[in-house]
């Protein structure tokens, strides 16, 4: 009789999904009571398949890579489970003899772990599921923020500074920048933390939680022109009007819905930039990182990297010592010096659930952040971010 | 009588413009012949508005944070000179004393100097006007390279390496990652040097030198989605059609020309997208970091950043020795390992003139480059490239 462990990946990589799986594999090398350790060729549809990869031969040097390597080292999926597929998963992990289980993923993969948990409790099978919180959409219940989120969030900022230095440096339109998140805003909040240097941009920050209202918003990019020039509007994919309407132009439909059945939302920069060149005569155009904001790992946070690979061996550890049914959770201790702590929360209450971006956290007018979220996010971008020597205004 | 030295930048910023900036300001220092070292606020229009930024009282310590700031440290213009504006300039730099005269910019503001120089020969009076190259199109003639283009080029290097990852990691869609460049393939063809790592993209390259074949194209990326399952496409913002059609959706026309008249393609990623999910019914989806990519200082080249630098300190060498009427050029004198040296070139040979991508390193298919452009760009991208573990395929 066997102890293996496995280790799958579900939905959305992020820059440190791979430094978790670093994690993983350094803390189970250390347990005697740990045999083979396998990660799932392609999450989910990886174990459907019994498609495994054999961890345990990897060197110290190519683990050393994985933390370095961008996006999924093992492969991902979206395959929506169907209710059969829970107990096939089941019936794999207890013919491949996992008695540890690992799934870093999202709330719905949370949602997984806690049905494949109560199955191997009905079978009166010794499994330990420990789930791996992981998303740049910051969306994961019950944590004080996910990893991945910070890496994102860094790449979002740093990139922000630079857009805004080109935007004041040849003042000739709007450029509206395109983030990632869906309905969820904590991504492109996080630009907030590239204002404050003066003049320079982003001047305006427009998040889901919020409807658009289209009068206000072409007024303030209006005033804003006035008195800029250039301007840098960051815009987050999911926004939508304050009728409740998308903001999308007719014929930049994707037609594209992920594998848990979300809308992929397409067109928010475009249709905003077209609407500020027909409404406002005024010069725009956008630009849409997309997919390279959670595949960078140039620009990602030293203390999310570090927090993932934690959160890795502390999955296994917890495991080891006969927990099981918990995802693994960041506890912010303090803010300066930041200081985080781990601790196992019940996969109930992170399944399936959502956290938002707090609407008190969001100003009056709709187009900024308050002082309480730079505060919050502050920490976790990890690194001093860069300095731009303004030699105009002296 | 004073001899003062006036900088300006015209055009797009690259991300090593403030390194000949600084290259500039560091030489002038150095000799005493030079007066004051102004730059000019906002470009040619910052001249014609006699507004000056005062170099000479930078410190060391912003001199250096020039060369780690992006964007264009000056401001910079798109302004199209008018027939009196030449002579308007002269006259202010007459009036200001100005006997140096250094413009940072590509093709057309060649031309201003060349002109310039003209009004300033027939006028007798003794100015020493040398253009310094920039542009990430590599468009420039007479030179090896431009600077700005290493940086611009390690950028979209990179990001397609990371893109490819997530690609390969979540194969569940093409994605096509939009390139600048206008009508020009320099940049777009620089996503060659993240090819060559097994089944990972790019898979397909896509320059606007030759026209686009909807068949092929529709074939290729058929044949890349059974093979790999997730496609990375690089596709340049001026790719048009072999039919002379532009790719583009209505509805996503900016009414964007900028100042030199130059029509700004727009929607060339999003285009391919929707016809891949109409015709292929595979899913699509576009990435198109566009500004992003020649305002980013965390990914550029660090042998651009000496020579853009480098190039700055020879202008104002060659100027101090009484040479006028030049553009500043890098000459490549070996591959490996890579060396350069600097040499002026007649103004008339750059003016206005275009370097177009080299047809002869497109591949037949149209759909990749050849080994000759990979030996090329090489050198220029700097520092070793990242390199990312590849655990599955094994």
């Amino acid at each position: 009789m066997k102890n293996n462990l496995l280790i799958a990946h579900g939905g959305g990589p992020t820059a440190v999904i791979n430094a978790s799986l670093a994690g993983v594999i350094l803390e189970a090398k250390k347990h005697g009571c740990i045999d083979a350790v396998y990660g799932a060729n392609y999450g989910v549809q990886g174990i459907l398949n019994k498609e495994f990869i054999d961890l345990s031969t990897l060197s110290n040097s190519d683990i050393e890579s994985l933390m370095y390597t961008p996006a999924s080292a093992l492969g991902s999926s979206r395959k929506v489970l169907e209710e059969q597929d829970f107990k096939r998963i089941f019936d794999i992990l207890k013919k491949y003899e996992i008695r540890y289980f690992f799934y870093n993923g999202g709330n719905g993969s949370m949602a997984t772990c806690d049905r494949i948990n109560k199955i191997a409790k009905e079978q009166e099978y010794d499994l330990r599921i420990i789930g791996i919180p992981k998303t740049i959409d910051n969306d994961l219940a019950a944590i004080d923020h996910s990893p991945g989120y910070g890496s994102a969030a860094r790449y979002i900022i740093t990139s922000a500074m630079e857009l805004a230095c080109e935007v004041e440096s040849l003042p000739i339109h709007v450029v509206i920048m395109e983030v990632m998140g869906r309905d969820i805003g904590w991504l492109a909040a996080s630009a907030a933390l590239a204002q404050g240097r003066g003049d320079r941009g982003p001047h305006l920050i427009y998040l889901p939680e919020v409807g658009l209202n289209k009068e206000n918003f072409l007024e303030d990019v209006k005033e804003m022109h006035e008195k800029y020039g250039g301007v840098l509007i960051i815009a987050s994919e999911g926004l939508k009007y304050d009728t409740g309407e998308f903001i999308t132009n007719k014929g930049s439909d994707t037609g594209f819905v992920d594998g848990f059945g979300n809308i992929m939302p397409g067109g928010v920069g475009e249709a905003l930039s077209n609407l500020i060149v027909k409404e406002l005569g005024i010069k725009s155009r956008y630009e849409k990182p997309g997919l390279l904001g959670r595949a960078s790992i140039s620009l990602r946070s030293d203390i999310d990297v570090e927090e993932a690979k934690a959160v890795g061996e502390y999955a296994v550890r917890s495991a080891v010592e006969g927990k099981t049914g918990y995802m693994v959770c960041i506890k912010r201790n303090a803010e300066i010096p930041y200081s985080s702590s781990l601790e196992l929360v019940d996969l109930k209450e992170v399944a399936c659930k959502k956290k938002m971006f707090p609407t008190e956290w969001i100003n009056d007018r709709g187009n900024g952040v308050k002082r309480e979220f730079i505060d919050y996010l502050m920490p976790l971008v990890g690194q001093k971010l860069p300095e731009h020597v303004n030699i105009r205004n002296r």
